[in-house]
Formats: C-alpha cells, structure tokens, sequence
C-alpha cells in the first residue's frame, strides 16, 4: 500500500452561510428588529468570550453575490460545541428571517508533507500550536472554499508516492510564501465530516490578493493536475456596527 | 463473464435525514411542542422494542451543519417495516415541523471477498450473524456516506478479475482492523435499492477516528483508484435527554 | 455507419412518482380525506378496466425513502391516454396533497440483440405481444430505474460492430434467465421521450432479488463496461386496503 | 486556425415550458378561471396573427411527465419581439397558475456542412427561406431536446478537420432523409444565447418516429462519438378546445 | 514551476440576476407599484453618478427566457462598493418581488498574454485603463457566461508552456478582432472570488453577432480544447422607460 499522509489535528471548525429573508424581515416592527439584532449580537458577544479565552475562535463576514448574505466560521476544541452552537444559532429570532445556503464541517489540519524531523511532541511546539489553534483575524476581507485532490486516470493524487506529493507540495507552500503578510492561510481537513476534502480559509485586507495567490497556485502541477474545486465565496468584515447596519432596513 | 462477487444479506436499513423547520416549531405553544416531543420520544422508545428482541435495531443522532438537522437510522427484518416506520414517522406531529433532507435505503451485507471457506451455513455463524444483524451502538459519534466502486476507462472495478479484487479487499480490511475497538462500521448494499452501491455507516466515541480511517484508506488502491464517494454526514448522539433539550426553543 | 439495433415496440409508459403533503394532508377533516381517498381508488378503478380488458396495465407501489411516496405506472396504447391520465390525476383531490417527485415516460420495446430469424410478423407472435403488452403483476415489490449505454472514449456502445453488441447482450440475456421465475422485467425505450435511453421496472416477491440480480449484471461486460444508471426506486404493493391505511393519518 | 462552420440564420425562437400549479388554479372560481382561459386564448389568437402574416410562427403542446404541462414555442423576426411575448405571458393571468420549469432561446441555424456552391444569396433562395422561416406544422406531436457536440479527449468535434465534419454530417443528414415526411426538424443554433449549442425540435403524427429516428441516428458517428443530449420533452397538440378542456378542473 | 500569467486589475463586478415575482407584483395596489418603480428608477439614478464621475459604471438588461427577468452589472473601485449596493438593492420595494437566480462576482482584468513589452506603467496607459475601468456602453444587446480552462488529461491549460499559451491566446485574440465595432467585449477574472475562473460580458447592436463570434471562436484551439463554459445569458437594454413599461401590469 501507498504511505498515507499524516496530520495534525487541531480545533473543529463550522462554516455556516445563511441568506437574508428580506422581505419577511421587513415585515416585522422596528423594534422586533432591533430586539432581533441585539440577540444576535449578543449571541456573537457569547462566542468571543472563548475567542478571549483561546478555546476558541470565530469570524463573522458578508458574503458578495447571491451565494448567501453572511457567513459566521466558528472554531472549537470539539464537534459537539460547534453542533450546539449551531443549535443556538438556528432558535435565535433572527434566524427565522434567514434561509440556511451553505455549510462546511472540518477541523484544522497540518500535515507531515512540509513537515521536518523531529522527536518532540508535535502538539507541545507553539508554533504549531498556533496553526492548529488560530486565532482568527479580523481582516478586511476572507475567501472560502472547498476542495479535494483529483483521483482520475493518470493524475490521481493518492496513487502518488509520499515522495512525489511531498516535492509538490513544497513547491505549493513556496507560493503560498510568497503572500506571506499579505494573506493568511486555515487548511482544514473534512474527510469524513463533509464532501470535499478539505477547506481552505483566506484572510486578507487586500481582497485582490486572494485572486492573485488562487492564480498562481493554479500553473503549479498540485493545482493544476491534482485541485478539483467547489464554489468560491468572498465577503467583507461584519463587526457590531456593521452588522447593525447590514440589518437596517 | 467476469466472476461476480457473492454477498451475505442481513436486516434492511433505512437512512432518515430531517431537517427542522425552527421557524415554525417555535411558532405552536409551548404544551404543543411538548405534546409532539412525548409522542415523537414513544415512537423512539417503540423502536426500541425491535431493538430489545433483537429483531431490528436503530440509531439517533444530531447532523452538524446544514444538511440536516438529524438522522433516524433503522433495521428490520423486512423492507415492509421500513416502509411502516417511515409512514409512521410522517404522520407524526413532529414530522410536520421536519423537512425531508436526504435518505437511504439498503441491507447490511457481507461479501466473499474476505470469506475463508467453508462447509458451514454462514447464517448460522454467530460471528457472521452478529454483523448482518447488527445491534447498533450508542457511540457519541456517527459519520455515513454512499459510494460505489468507479467504472471509467483503465479504472472500472466490475472488469478486474476475482483475484485482483479480493486482494485489494483485503488490503483495506487491513486498515480497517488498525481501528477495531475505535470505529464499528457497518457496510450495507443498495444496488437496485438506491443511487449508489453501498452504504457506510461507522460509529466511535472519537470523531477524528473517522477522518483518520478514511484518508488512511483513500491512498490504498482500491479507494485511490475505484472509490466514488456521496455526501458525508456527521453527528452526535441523541438519547432521550438530548433530544428533548434540542427540541427545547 | 454502424448498424443500428431494431425494435419492436408496444404499450407506452408513464412512470409518476409522488410525494405526499402529509402536513397539508392533516389539515383537512376526516370526512374530506375520506373523499379524497374514495375518489382515487375510483381513478384506480377506472384504470383497472383497461387492465381487465387488455387494453392496457398499470401498477401502483409505495416508494421507500424520501425520493417519493408512490409511483403509479400506466401503460397504454397511445402517448395520448397517458397525458390523459397524468391530467386526470392531477386534477383529483389527493392530487393537491402531493408534490411531484419524478416521472419517466417510454414505451415498451423489444431489441433484435436477442431476436432469431423468421418470416411472420413478430407483432402477431403470441409470446412477443405478452411481452410488448405486458399485463403488469402484483408483485409484492418493485424496482425501477432508468439507463443509458456509455458514450465515452473506449467504452463507446454505439461504436461496437452488431456482433459485439449482440453477444454481450446474450451474455447478459443468460444471467436474467437464472432469475426467471423470480423477478419479472420490463424494458421500456425512452429515446427520444425522456433523459435516459431505457427505464427497467422490475417485479419480484423477494426484494432480495432485485439487489442480486443487479449486482450480478454489473460483473457482465455490457453493464460493467457500457451501463450508465440514474436514481433507483424500490417500493411496496398497495391495493385498495393498503392505500386507504397508508392515507389515513 | 481550425476552418469554422458557416450558418445561415433565420428568426430567432423562445421555447417556453411551464408547469400548472393545478391546485391554486382549483381555488379560484369557474368564472375567474373562464376568464382567464379566454385570456390566454385571445394571447395565442395575438400569435397568430403573425402566423398568418409570416413574420413568425408558434406552436403549442402539452408535456408529457411531470418536466411540464405545456410548452409554447414561438419564432420572430427579432430577439426583442421574444422577449415582448414572453413579459406578455408572464402578465397574463393564467401565468398566475404556472411555474416556469424549462426555457430555451435560440435562432433558427442551416450550416453549410450540408450546402452545395453556388453563386446566389441563399437568403433569396426559396427552399432556403423555407427553412429558415418555417411554418410550424400542427402535427399530432412533438419533441424537443438542446444538444452539443462533444469537445473531450479524442473525441472533439471541433479540433476536426472541415472534410471530415462535412463528411460525417452528410451521413447524419441520410438517416434523416429516411424519416422525410414522417417527421418535420427545425434545428436552432443557441451558442451565446443558452446552455447547449443547438436545440432540436422535431414534429409528427407518429410519435414512435421521434424514437426510431433518434435511435437510429444514435449509431452514426456523429451522434454517438459527438452528441452530449440535455432533456428530452415530449408532447401533444393543444389546440384552443383542447387547451380549454385541459384546463377545465 | 510552469510561468504563471500576469493580470492587471480593475474595477470589481457584480452582475446581479433577478427573476420577478410577478403574482405578488400584481397583488399590490397600482400606485405602490409606481412607488416600487420610482424608488427603483432612483437607485438607478444613484448608480449613474459613480458612472458620470467616471468611478464606474453599470449595464441594466431584461433576460430572455427563465433563467432569470433582469440583470443589473455593476463596475466599482473596491469590492465593499458592490456589497453595498446589492445590499442597498436587496432592501428596495421592488426586491421584495424579485427572486435571485445567479450572480457573479469577478474584477475586470488583462492578461499579459497579448501584452507587448514596456517600461511603462500600464496602470497609466490611456488604452489599457479604458478597458480596466471600461465605460459599459448602451448597446442594444448583452451576452454574459462564466468560463474555465479545462484541466483534464492531455487537455490541461495549466501545464501548457507560456509560449504555447500566448500563442493560442493570440490566435484568439484575432478572431475577436474581426468583430472590432461589432462586439465590445470585457473579461473580468473570478479565481478566489466565484465558481468559474472568468466572467465574459459582451454588448452588441446586433444580437446575432454574439453567436457568430462565439461559434467562430469555438474552433479555435483555445475554446475547442480548454474551454468550459457555464450558463449563457442574452438580453435587451432597460432605459428608464422600458424600465417602466416592463413592470407595468
């Protein structure tokens, strides 16, 4: 048999896209609204406080286009919170002006492709640890999508040797530091929790650099031979203010 | 003619997928929703009657993320009582507040690739029958996916030979024994019942214990090369306790 | 250009698979769905006296899982009787409480790959007409779903010379005979009339059978090679009894 | 650069599908429901017009199955005149109690594949404009499916040579003489305008000569290494006692 | 490494695709849905500063056919611009009868595919930022459809040379210079921002000349063989007055 990859494994993650109901959200009194709005700002208040506490993290941004309206991407220790906050999402009243359209179940990865040799505890080196565990930013601008490695006639990844996927994948992580400063990069593994195998979270005030980095990944034999890719979305940063002025209507 | 592969065929087994329809359970009054809890939570404990007798079994668990919000996993002795409990659930109130999301239908079998031989009856073995007729666990975890073994060009399953294919079973009976007493997993057959060829269905207190199970597999040959795989989903068990508290709004 | 298979063809086929509304379907008082139920099972009726007179057949299942919740199949001499009948249905009351899942449309037909020499007219051969003009049974199960032949690279079907695509479908035709008595088969063309080239609506009283019937064709080279599948429904006869307790909520 | 095929193109056509919501349609009172047949009916009556004057044409059907319940398929001089019809449709009240399921815009196409030399402008050409401009027949049925040619691997028609798409289309063009008079084809090119590159759309009083014909067609090489097929729909005449019957509930 | 393409940046876009409710849209009274009109023909206006002031621009078009009523692009600086104005859309009377059927987000862009060499900044090239911040003219016709270069087998862009890519790329940049003064073309990128790799969006007088240019191109290698393209959409300019006229019922 082919050597697997290995990894690491760090918090559980949940994308969670909805859509606006607009018209029924227009229908309800000023001040439903605003009770609607502070519940779920208070909701989000909740999930900062693992954010503050490092058991945690979450980012809350709008989507462009008619893909969904916002997404809300909530890091945990274990599946079963992010299945509890899901829960609490869904019973807050401004869900029930919301049409779920997307979601994404996965947990942060690393894997031992660019890996180095060592005989500590992998999980003990802090900058790992700040990989597995990140502490979401609040940048400007964040790109989301799924994807899986190609398993078709000649270019099938998993048939590969370690040696080959490994070569690749440095040549890969070479791009990806080129952006470094500019793009901040969460692989998360989803074999077994959802239908691709893994989403990629992008971080960045400058949301022309996703473009920039997407492409030129692409002329890289990994990208080129191997990336089969679900749907793209890009959106903007939601604080409060943001927020309550996105639900303004 | 290519030799066909022989199979062992245990209880039927029907998937169930429900999504909530949050909006308008929150809409009834509190007792309404408590009466439909009680009568949704006596249908659950009639299935358990199926379950005592060893004459079927079942499994109940939360799905995380959007494509549903739970999973009623049954087996029976027959087709027709699928059927009825399928019927049955839909005439319950709680199903009014339910969307279908997604369902399966199959019977858990074994195959011969892996069979020693024997003079036997393998209906009368108690180690065959305990994994046709599987009482199923109450793990915190659950994952299930369909999939088929791929028919495209130089990579079609169903034109190897006998040979060829046990040896690449067995293979992957291999990985999936380096995770006894971690995952149970129960393989149940659906060609002529649904869409793909087989269900799979594992259980485990560790949810990473599924990723790590699935990616090992997928650089073995016969995943690499004649894997297709469905969606996947993902949950955490409901007893009783939990049920109510996530029916709670 | 390639020789082109012959057919002769028979009754044509609606297959018209529904949902219930079971939530609508509650809705009503007892004494309209009570209505409801004797005006269908009058439609049924009618639909037995072309049964009863050989003008026609029809068969009227459960579906199990959530891609439907019953199929009604129709054959009939004309295209024309069954827009007819589609019609009629949907103007029934029931028909407001059910939501359209699926449908095919073809005509029963008969392929020279198997046909031997002879001068008379197939049309009037008595064993040809029972198959062109099938008197549906009662099977206590059904299985149905549509097919192409491949179209791609190297598995092209339409490519092969008559002789190739004759003898693989008489080596196909074999392991179909080793079920005779047990499963009952229907092929119905759909070129022309609906998205896949063939519908197979199989009968059987053991369920079983239709799983190892399908399983056992796909190791043949016309299946393994050439078969391309859509969705698989299978379901439970119902009779008037057995309508009237599945409606009744 | 590859030679291009050259068309010669006449008025442009809009293929509208709609399905009946049967059940809001029972809700309204006889009268509400004359009216707004009589409605509809004066709107094909309006179409007509230009039927008679040949400045365009237009064919109504019902849809076989549930893909539909009727399609109008209207040609005009100019795209803008479509689009007039199709606003004017959707302000009819009987649009009120349909859903759209299925459009396809496109312009009626002849290719010189199959055109001989010649010195004179074919738009003066009689049988030419016969084609281009054709009255649609009020035959019993029709049939209609979009459609592209193949561009994968080694089959893709348009790294072919001229000679030898010329030579191919020849071939296809035979069969189709074969069916002269029993069946009547438009083809309609739609690069640019919708998802496939040509819409077929095929009239008879036979409707087993839309599946002999296709099937036939099927095994010459360029249907079965070229054609990709989108949905088929199949349907009967519907002239105004028979729309109004069809719509009286 | 294969050499990557280079690509200069200009306005984002979002093209905005809606389908009218028309039932509901009749349901309300006459002068709110002149209201509706003029608060929309408003928002328009706003639109029309940015394109005065020359800090965008944006095309506003019927549909023909069902995939969808109207689509609104709009060109800006930055993408929060789009944002808030389909924000700004989705809480106008008139959303509250429209459904989104498709959009698209991407960033108009050049390649350096066809770039000559220079010192110069393009940024600061009179030509190159007329068509990075193109004025949308007021053609008569539009033609919007998202594409890819395909990367399957020996079909793969991506691994191409840089030298085999321009080359191809000019070739077909040529064929689309024969329609100069025919078709204005703009290519916005969409890697990392939307599901396909670019957006085409092309402006005619004359409907038919989209056709030609596409099937013309569509021989050329860089179609024939790496093209893949997604839905088409083809509709007639809205003015102010057609505007109204549309949406009066």
């Amino acid at each position: 048999m082919n050597e697997a990859a290995q990894t690491l494994d760090g918090w559980y993650a949940l994308h969670d896209f909805r859509t606006m109901d607009w018209t029924s959200w227009k229908q309800i009194s000023a001040e439903e609204r605003t009770a609607a709005v502070n519940e779920f700002l208070g909701f989000l208040e909740e999930l900062n406080v693992a954010h503050e506490a490092k058991t945690g993290s979450h980012a809350f941004y709008t989507v462009i286009g008619q893909k969904a309206d916002f997404m809300l991407m909530t890091l945990r220790e274990t599946m079963d919170e992010l299945q509890q906050i899901e829960a609490k999402f869904n019973k807050l009243t401004i869900a029930e002006y919301t049409v779920p359209s997307y979601s994404y179940v996965s947990v942060v990865e690393l894997s031992n492709y660019l890996a180095g040799e060592s005989n500590e505890d992998p999980y003990q080196n802090p900058h790992v640890r700040s990989r597995l565990y990140p502490e979401l930013p609040r940048s400007q601008y964040v790109c989301f999508y799924p994807m899986d490695k190609r398993r078709e006639g000649n270019d099938n990844w998993y048939m590969l040797s370690m040696e080959d996927r490994k070569s690749m994948m440095r040549s890969h992580g070479m791009i990806g530091r080129g952006y470094a400063g500019k793009v901040k990069q969460i692989i998360s593994g989803s074999i077994g929790f959802d239908d691709f195998e893994w989403g990629v979270t992008l971080f960045s005030d400058d949301v022309l650099q996703f473009k920039k980095l997407i492409y030129e990944m692409r002329f890289d034999e990994v990208s080129a031979r191997f990336g089969e890719f679900g749907s793209f979305f890009v959106g903007t940063l939601l604080d409060a203010d943001k927020t309550t002025e996105f639900l303004t209507v």
